[in-house]
This record gives structure tokens, sequence and C-alpha cells, in this order.
């Protein structure tokens, strides 16, 4: 007999009855609310387009690597889950599927396996628990469903209570994705692109020249020089914010902003498009460059969100085989709180300015970020972000940030995910997880009922809508 | 109708009603033995002086950068909570009052609210939780109390139940308010100084020849060179000890202490002295003089105590409108295994030397300070401090440290604090914690209860006496 | 009346009923299994002597840093510990032991006193808590017992139920110890060798050239060039195979793995057999030898494991007193993400490396070696080690590093104690909190019962068979 599948109505709520008593009652408040979802993968054309999911493999492995990772170190190669493969035929999907059936044990005591836990149950009403025994079935069950018309990319956007969803874009899109969604009568939630500049940013990358060209282009601005690349990139981020955008997201390598003078700026700048910037040019020109974005940002009011602190494809031979964004990039110590002066003491408490910092380092939390975020009045602390987005490390995040931050000071949940169908779960995580710490405070006589009642209901709704400017 | 202002007596101690019932009766053997506080930042002065506080703006939120730094970052300006306005007008204060009871969401989850909330309820007999409705209310009551005579800072002393207060203080100090106090027969608690020579030590700050010249002058030593120098630090340690004195305390920005042979540091000493001393010397000069204090220590038996770690003013523009202390000192990561390497080389096993080393950086109590405490006969780790004094910190703080380190390499509380009527408050705070962790020692039977009794008294009467030499 | 020494039964385990309740049923499952015993000090000629223990200084203080450090700390000299002075006679040896009573509070809260409780109460059937009054009882009692054949090594062993227990022994070892009890017809267990190849690999310590040259005469392999050292080490390698060992380890300073040109390595070999060599190339040498070491373990299976981050010997006048391994070795902040790029950039992905990461730093958890061992199939993080092998610190690392990682990446519990008598309390001690843990993952429904207790097992017996290959 195949082990049940079960949603329990609890799960993540504290096991102490009387503080599981108080969550409830929390967690009651906010389970329905609309999701606000400032920062995302899903792109916008999925929306466009509407067409169904290909299989259940497209939909649940291959392009997640928060579930192929695990498969990985477990031994399955990453060709064997589809990664870089393109379409897969029904077979190969079966196989990829089997694969994370087979392995379902690895994922215990994961956030991926609540999140797959409750999409496999809440989307497509599955009762058991993945198993060899049991795979090809339940292929078969999701197969199905995704035929129909109501598991349609818009159908579900619809069914999951989305509200506000944040895409991450190339400043030289045009965009046009969102500008489909914005005049469809038939379409009303609010889908709004995010300025990521990265690769524009750092000079010393393979295609830079090509690409600083091609958003001149795009802008209807000559790059040639300095300052029509600071014209350009002004210009594409004013093009965003005309078609809703509400943040610009950095990743780089760590989160220095040291500005330059800007004849060392214009002179860096001419080396690069000349092809010939060192490693140490380039890497000071990002940090410029980043103090020059946080400008921008007090001028046209798009919130600057830094996503530092990951050594990217730390696998090469990975990398090479299978692309980025495979499961290969880990986290480093990342520094704030010297990275970041020059930034802020130039627009620290310039009230167009809104930073919000994310880290993979936690030790930042109550170091660097809610200390920062306590006394900048541009700064917040991010929701616990990729491998911190998960039960206890969101219980750490709170318990090392509200005690110096408050709840003010944070940002607000963030799925951060290319997994569409991930987004209800990861929102509805975040929601248990603070109205069980909240609970604690309530428990403690640290906190009010009330008062922890309106702050669960602000965390969801007022706190993003302020924060991001929604 | 307002919402009440109640202090739960049960407040901070677990939930769960076993530990609970076991957390009471721990914290019950301590909860009205008197408060020894061996550092601190109320000044002697006050309680010569005695005069009654000024205002309810002055007494909670005005000088105590734990209060302002929230309403700062939710885009209150510190003018506006009257920082660095001198005294302020009744209506001013009535102002800055408003703002903090308007705010006082803003402090949800914080050990500041913990503190006000204990210190409206406990001292001034509040029962409402402030807000913008009952802001001016609030205000009479606090404004009209503090008007009467229990209420001016020797009654409060008194009623406070402290017994051992440490200020701090310049080594240049004549420390008369202390012996003012001292031979007051109508005042029996002791209140010692504290020698604090940070600015003495810094040879690159602007005002450090000046300075070095006053010490000479006071110490009746000439400090024109080297020898002169050192002969006048230990003199005014002396003058300390004579007045109260049990420890020297260290604000600078690293934990490193590294010797300089001879010649260095009189080479140094001599450019300082001529006004020509390099960043690099300075620094030197500073981590030398550290191994300097420590052999002090070894002889007179301060106490030496170290805070590192704090990037003071980070927001410069901050420091030039308001000066120093007003909320924007950032921690940093710090190191301490190898920065103390060459001090405790040197003194580590004296029986003379008592070192204390605090932290913002919590990832060090686990792998530095509890090794280091539990080895050394001369080291302590330092009580949560600043940003880490709050429940879950201190909570954070038992667990990272016990382990290795047991109790007895531990301070004892310390609250550190610059607010007078926040005193019993911190005291408490960490009395209820520390009954909370010991209660969970029992509950998972890791302790006998008659032993977590014994430890819960140690940590508030016998060990800050035996640490501190009191 | 001297206070009770109890073991209560459901010690370590949540105090919360549910929770409590849950964490028997699954500490009940694994309690009476087998103890494999991976990495450990334990000498192999003590189970060939089968010698009496001498007595209770001998067996539970004197040669135990763990219990050593915090009498030192409380002031007590090393010597009066027994530290350094061979064989005590019984006065003294009694002398040893009643310090460790008198001062018995100083282990509160740590898992010395864990260990000791259990040791005593479970092995020799003390029923008193230790104190000054009844030091000489205790003595008397636990020296009686050691006289009895039952309480002789082998006996014990035995009792334990030790199924597998790995030494640690020098690569020119000829392992005799090992082969008298393989080919010991009564003996039944599994006692392996382990290859620590440290001082070879590190060729500025004074006694290198010594060393690489008796390596040589051992392995019958020539050592005056880089390719003889590499051959002996590869001969003495499959030496330790045949006689059983299934792992190599590794404690130097930090974790870089840096590779080094052929004709560098051969450059540097030379200067060092010339007694030439400068630290930095000395470094440079080691580093590289981490990557020939792993190359190795793809090649004759030995699981590779890493003990970076200890200051060791941090008290110089100690070292020189008493030698190594007497308490002052404090950890420092260690990095793995960059440093371990160039070995698993080379063997991450080979079948035939298994590679277990140690720390003393608790913030790679969740930052670095969760996200490691949840991509590279070679990786798994090692179990908490050294300070970190504590209650409060095991659930850290549960918590940190399972929402990553899961269980399938961690290696299963070592002891790695040269304490013999503590090796079954120290294996309890992680059932329980193991236990622990995993109940609380069934009490906030992210895990069903029957999953934990598969976990639990496994993580006890299955898991590490495979990642030791036992």
């Amino acid at each position: 007999m195949p082990s049940p599948l079960r949603l329990h109505p609890d799960r993540l709520l504290p096991a102490e009855p009387g503080l599981r008593a108080i969550a409830r009652e929390l967690y009651a408040a906010v389970r329905e609310l609309p999701i606000l979802s400032p920062h995302g993968h899903v792109p916008a054309q999925l929306l466009v387009d509407d067409e169904p999911f290909r299989d259940p493999a497209a939909l649940f492995v291959t392009p997640d690597h928060y579930v192929t990772r695990l498969l990985h170190a477990d031994g399955v190669s990453l060709a064997d889950l589809g990664v870089g493969r393109g379409p897969l035929t029904e077979p190969a999907a079966r196989a990829v599927w089997r694969v994370l059936c087979e392995r379902w044990p690895l994922f215990r005591g994961t956030p991926v396996r609540f999140w797959l836990d409750t999409e496999l149950a809440d989307i497509f009403g599955v009762t058991e628990r993945p198993s060899a025994q049991n795979a090809d079935a339940l292929y078969d069950r999701v197969a199905e469903r995704l035929a129909g018309a109501d598991y349609r990319p818009r159908a579900l956007f619809e069914r999951f209570g989305i509200a506000f969803l944040a895409t991450t874009d190339d400043p030289a899109d045009d965009l046009a994705a969102h500008a489909a969604l914005a005049s469809d009568p038939t379409w009303t939630a609010r889908v709004a692109p995010t300025f990521r500049p990265d690769r524009y940013l750092e000079p010393d990358r393979a295609d830079w020249c090509k690409a600083v060209d091609h958003l001149g282009e795009v802008a209807g601005i000559e790059t040639g020089d300095y300052a029509g690349y600071i014209a350009a990139l002004e210009a594409r981020r004013r093009y965003f914010v005309e078609h809703g955008a509400v943040s610009a997201d950095h990743g780089h390598d760590d989160a220095v902003a040291e500005p330059l003078d800007a004849r060392d700026a214009e002179r860096i700048y001419r080396s690069a498009y000349a092809g010939q910037v060192t490693a140490a040019e380039a890497l000071a020109f990002r940090r410029h460059m980043v103090v020059e974005m946080a400008r921008m940002s007090c001028d046209d009011g798009l919130v600057m969100t830094l996503h530092p602190g990951s050594s990217r494809n730390h696998h090469a031979p990975s990398f090479h085989a299978y692309g980025p964004d495979t499961g290969s990039d880990i986290p480093r110590r990342t520094e704030y709180t010297t990275a970041l002066r020059p930034l802020l003491e130039r627009y620290g408490t310039h009230p167009g300015l809104h930073l919000v910092l994310f880290t993979l380092d936690e030790t930042v939390w109550s170091r660097e970020l809610a200390p920062l975020a306590g006394f900048y009045p541009s700064v917040y602390v991010g929701a616990p972000w990729w491998f911190l987005d998960a039960p206890d490390a969101i219980t750490r995040f709170r318990e090392a940030v509200t005690e110096t931050a408050g709840f003010s000071r944070t940002s607000g949940f963030v799925d951060d995910t290319r997994a569409f169908c991930s987004i209800p779960a990861r929102h509805d995580m975040a929601r248990r997880l603070d109205a069980a710490y909240l609970a604690r405070l309530v428990g403690e006589h640290r906190l009010d009922l009330d008062e922890a009642l309106e702050t669960a209901v602000d965390l969801v709704d007022g706190q993003p809508r302020r924060v991001f400017r929604l």
C-alpha cells in the first residue's frame, strides 16, 4: 500500500499546543490574502502565450536547480535529468520524473519537499507519496491534468491569487510581453518587468562591448563613450519605469559600491570599449556603477535590490556542459558594512532610495544588515533568499533581524523562483513561519495578540507595497 | 478604547508549561537580588547633582541611540528627535515624545520595546500602550512624576536596588564626582569609575597631542617621550584604582594586540608627538598599546574589557551634523583568535589579568571566544552587547558559549547603557532569559534543578563579583 | 547527603510532551544499534595489549583535553592535572581525580558533563554526583572496578557494542597492532587504521626531511625526489588499504587545495629536501599535496576527510611545557567554497572520491558546506566536530544543513575521541539529538513518522556505511 501524501493544516506551525493555537489564528488572517511577488524569474511570455505546460518533468524537475542539485549529488547526471537537452520526448520526460519519485527520500527535511508536496496535493490532487512504485501513475495523473484548460498558466495564475508579479529582464528587452499583458483587456493582474543590468556593468565579460552597443541602439543613444553609456542606461530605466517596473536588481560577486572620479570612470570605459580592460579596472568600474545605479534610483524611484555573494558556476565542467543556473552556484562569505559605506554616505538618507539587501551569508543578518536597516531610512533587509528560503532559516532570519530592525525594515517575502507552480507554496510557507514566529512572541508575552495580527497582515500586504512602491 | 499596557509576570519565560514552571522557580530566586552593573555610561555627576530629570523626551528618547535609530530609519530626522539640540523647550520635548508614541509599532519585537514597557509600567505606572491618541496624556503623566522627589536620580537608584555601578571616564578626569559620592555619608552604594583610554592610544586622532599633553599635566609627568607617556598612563590607572575603579575599557576598531619592540614604540611615539604619524604607524602603536595595557592590568589588577568591531559613525553626514553615538555605528566581522594570540602568549595565564571579551559579531561566540575562555584562566566571554543585548540573541549566546565554556567563564550581565531608567529592565531581562535557558537544561535533563538554582543566583551575584573583582 | 547522579531515560529529548513522545519512539529504534566509529584516536595497541586501565585519573582526566581545559581555565595548572608527567603514582592520580570532583560544577551545561555522567553511571555504577566530599570514595570505586577482568579494554569494547572502530595512524606505521587483531581468532570486531599524512605534506616542519626519508625506507622507495615521494605515499596508502583502512585524514591549517604544475612541485620538493624551503613554498606545496591526495583517493578509494581551521598550540608556553593536544588549540574562521574549488573542479564528480568536510566554524554549515554537499556527489558534510560535538551545536548542525543537503549528504556521527570510555556516551548523545530533531520535523508535519524512523536508523547504520565505504 502506498504511503499517503497529506498536507496537515498545521504544518510548519509550532508543535507546542499553546503556541500552535496562537499561530493558527495568525495564519488564518493571512492565508487567503493575494500574493505580491516583487522579485522572481517567471517570464512574462509564459502568460502571454498561455500554452499548456509540456510535461511533469519540465514543470517540476529539469529547469529547477533547487530540485536537480540533490539528485545530482546523489549520483544522477544532469543529462539524465534533462538539463540542457531542450524539450524532452515523452519517454525521456517520464524517465526524469521517475528519477525524482525513486529518490524522493533525498528531499526529507528540505523546503523542496514542502513545495513539491504542496504543489502535488493542492494543484494536482495527488494523494500518494511519490515512489518508484507509483512514479508512472503519478506522471500520468499530472500529465493528464496539464492537458486541461484550467492548468494553463493564466488559469493557474488566477487560481494562485497572484496580484502582483515581477519578472526579471534584460535592459535591452523591448518588454513586448509586458505590453501585451497590459493592453489585454482580459488580463487584470499586474506583471511588472525588473531592470537587471549586471552584464552591462561588468566590462570584462566577453560579450560586454557588443552588449553596450546593442543597449545604445535600443536606447537610441550612442554608447561609444561613458556619457552615452550612462545616458543609455538612464533611458532604459525610464523605459522600464514606463512599462511598470518597480525595481532594478543586481547580482554581482560582492556588495562593494565604491565611486570613481569621473575621469577614471571615463578612462576605464574607453579601455573597456577598446577591449583592453584589466580585471582590476573592470572590478573598480562595476563597483563604481553600483553607486551610479543608486544615484539613478534616487532620481527615478526604481527600488534597488542587491543579491551578492554567490560563486557562480563553481564547477566549471558542469557550466561548460549544461550552462549557468544548473546548481553549482555556491555561496561565499559576504561583507556589507564597509562595502556599502560610500554608497550610503552619499544616498543612504535620500528619500528617493530604497535599497533591499539580500544575502546567502546569514551571519550578516544580526551583525550588518539589521543594524544598517535599523538606521538608514533607505535600507531594508531582504527576505531569506535561495538556500536560506527554508523553514528553519526563515525562523533564524526573524530571530536575527527583528530585535535590531523590527518588522518595518524587512522586505516582505520574495519568492525569487522560476518554478511557477511553487509560487503559492513558497508564499504559504513564509506566511506560516511568520505566524509561528509571531506566535512565540505572543506566547512569551513580548507582543500582544492584536499587534501580532496586525503585523502578520502587514508583512504580507503593507510591507511589500511600501518597500517596493507597488 | 486605548490598548492596555501590561507586564505579564511570565514575560520572556518559555511558553511550554513544563519549562515555564521551572523557569518561574529559577527566576523567583534572582528576581529581587541587588543589581551589579560593572560597565555602563551613566555619569556619576547625575547622582551628585540629584536634579530632577528634565522631561520625558530627555529621559527616554533624545540621548538614547537604541531608541532614535529605528525612528530615524522610519524617516524622522535626528533633529526632530532633539538630537544635538541641547535642552528642549516643553513644546519641543512634547513633540519628540509624540513621535515616539505615534511610531510605537516600529519597536515590536525589539528589546527597546521590552525596556520601555517595563520603565513606563514599573516606574511611572503607565497602564496604556503609547499611541498617537494618548501621547500627550502620557507625556503629562510622566512629566508630573518626574517633578516629584521620589523620581530624582538618587531615589530611583535606591528604588532600582543598584549595589554597584561603574561609570566610564576619561583617564584625565579628576573623578571629583566619584570622590563626592564616596565622601557623602548619606550615599551608601558603590559607584566606581572606569578607565577608558581609547583616545590616548590612537595617535592619529586630531586631538591626540593635546590629549597626551593634558594627561601628562594631570599625572604630573612629562609626556614628551614614550617613557613619560607610559608612566603617565600607569599613574592615572593608579589614580583610578585609588578612586575605586575595577576595570579599564577599550573600544578600538579591532581586537588586535601586537607588541612592538621598545625602539619602534619610541620612534612612532616621537613621530606622533611631532604630528607626523602615518595611519599604519598609528595602528601599529595602538595594537602595541593594547598589549601594554594588559601588562599594566597584570600589575594593578584593573579588569581589561575589550569592545571591538564597530564601524563608528558609518554615516559621516550624520556624524558631522549630530556628533558621535547617534545611531550610525555599524558592526563588522571581528577576529579574536589570531588577534589576541601575542597578548595571551605573554599574559594569558598571568593571575593578575582578567580579560573580558565582548563582541558584536556573534559568530565568534562558539568559534573563538568560548574556546579561548575555556582554556585561558584570564579570559571571560562578555555578556551580549549592544545590538546583541536582546532576548533571542542572549539565548543564542548561552547556547553558543555554555557547551564549551560553561557558565564560569562568562562575565555576568553588563547593561552598558546611558539610559538610567532602563538599568533595572535590562537586568531583569537578562535574569529572565538565563532562567529560561537553565529551565531548558533542566527540562531536557541536562542539569538538576538544585544546580540550576545555584547557577542562576551565581550568574547574578557571584560571577560578576569574581570576574570584575568587586 | 550527597546529590544523586541519575541518568534520566529522556535526557536530551525535547521537553514538550508531544515531541518527547515522538522522540522516544525514534530513539528506541536506534538506541541499541551497534556503534560504527569511522574516525577516532583510540590506539589499536590498547586492544592488543588488553591491559587494565591504570587509574581513574588516566582514564577520565589527564589525557583528555576536553576535560582538562575547563579545569585549567579555572586556575589549575596542567601539571596538577598530571599532563605531561607520564604514569602517576596512586596519590598523584587520586589528587587529579579530586580536582575533577571538587570542580564538578564547572562542567554544568557542557557535553563533557553528559559524557562523564553517562560513563560513571552506566559503566561504573556510580550513583552520586561527584563532589569534594565523595571524591575519594568514587576514586576507590572506579579503581576497584578497573581491576576487574570485565573492565579491560576488550571486555568494554564488546560491552559498548562497537562494530567498527577506526584508529588514526602514521603512514609509516607498520600496522602491526591492526594485523594482530585481524589475525586473532578471538577478536571479531573490525578495527581499521586511518592514513594521516599531515607531517609528510608540510615540508617546513622541523622533522620533515627525516620523516620522508623514513617513509621511503618503509615503503622501499627512494624519496630523494618528488616522484619517489609520491610513489612512496601511494605505496603506503595501498598498504593501509590492505590492512583495512577506509579513510585518509587531513588536519591542516586551512582547507585550501591548489594544484601546482609538476615542475613547481618538483622544484619545491628539491628545496625542501635540501632544507631550504620557504614558508610560502611549504604552504603552496601542502595545498598542492591536498589535491594530490584527492587524486589518490579517486584511485584507491580511501575516503578523504578534512579537519581544518584550528590554531594549534595557541599558547606556546603551554605547548613547550606540556606538548600538543593539551587544550590550547583554538578555532579560526575557515573558508571552503573558494579553497576547494580547484580540487572539486578536477575530482568533484569523480565516482572514486568521497570527501567529508568537517569544521570548527559553524557559519559554513548553511553557507558553504551544505551547498557544496548538495551539488557535488563526492562531498559530505562531516558531523559536528570537537567544540561543536555538543547538544545545542549538533541541533544547530541539523537545522543549518538539512534544508539544503537533506540527510543523505551528511557523514553520520563521528566521535573523534581518544577517551575510550566516552565512545558509547558520545554516540548515544548523537542518537538522542537526531531523534529530537526528527521529532520536531514530525511534530511540525514536515516529515511523516515512518520516514523519520527510517531516517533515524539510516543515520546510525546506513549512512556511515555508505559514506565511509564500510
